[in-house]
């Protein structure tokens, strides 16, 4: 199930070496090599799938189940003071290793390397706006 | 399981009313409504649990479960760019309601909304740091 050129898969195989935090049958996690901040991890699973869109619900569940698993892991050793998960899926949301991937991004204050950036469009939306749009999306749920 | 001043208890009750994307036995979706670009979406456990420290693994994995369902109906509904998945724990991380939320934000292209700012750290740490981090990490496992 792995992919030729994916360096996520060759983590994986151990073809290039990362440091780990955790493995099992579904899934592996290790550091990001660009940590945001200390304890910053990467949790995969170990099929390759390119990223949520492609990626069947029953992989997504044995992914995610491993993470608050993780996230306690980091909190314990290192204790911040809260955690970012991320998951950027295609070019346009900043993904850049096209193997679904989820950053746990521990949290130790402002200033520590990580700063979302919100703009919220209250005012471009009525209520009907919203139940329209809701509508919109429910239709599609397959 | 609901908590008695919890918005979004009340909002899976239907006390407070939202703009509903998909609901079944385990997980309620809803649009947020500060939306941040056009479908911005939040995904939440029907049982209510505070963030990803404290939330079980079989509640995690049902949760998980639905979001490339509900990512790709969004897709489906707006043809976005792509799709960030945001989750905040604890107010140091900007989580604002303490009911575990997964954010699925739609992208259409540069300044519709969400900017993430990263700031990496590859020069603060060698590969042994890595390893050590890791390891600190991997020893809380539980
Ligand atoms: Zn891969
Ligand atoms: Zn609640």
């Amino acid at each position: 199930m792995s992919h030729e050129d994916c360096i996520f898969c060759k983590i994986i195989n151990g073809e290039i070496p990362s440091a780990k935090v955790y493995e099992d049958e579904h899934v592996y996690a290790f550091l990001d090599i660009s940590q945001v901040t200390k304890g910053h991890t990467l949790v995969i699973p170990k099929v390759h799938t390119k990223n949520i869109f492609e990626t069947p619900p029953e992989v997504a569940k044995e992914l995610f189940a491993r993470v608050p698993i993780i996230a306690n892991a980091i909190r314990d050793a290192y204790q911040p003071l809260g955690m970012n998960l991320l998951n950027n899926n295609e070019r346009a949301a900043e993904q850049s290793v096209f193997h679904l991937h989820i950053h746990l991004i521990p949290r130790y204050g402002e200033g520590d390397g990580y700063t979302p950036n919100w703009t919220t469009h209250n005012d471009d939306y009525t209520p009907e706006d919203l139940q329209n749009i809701a509508a919109d999306i429910a239709k599609e749920i397959k």
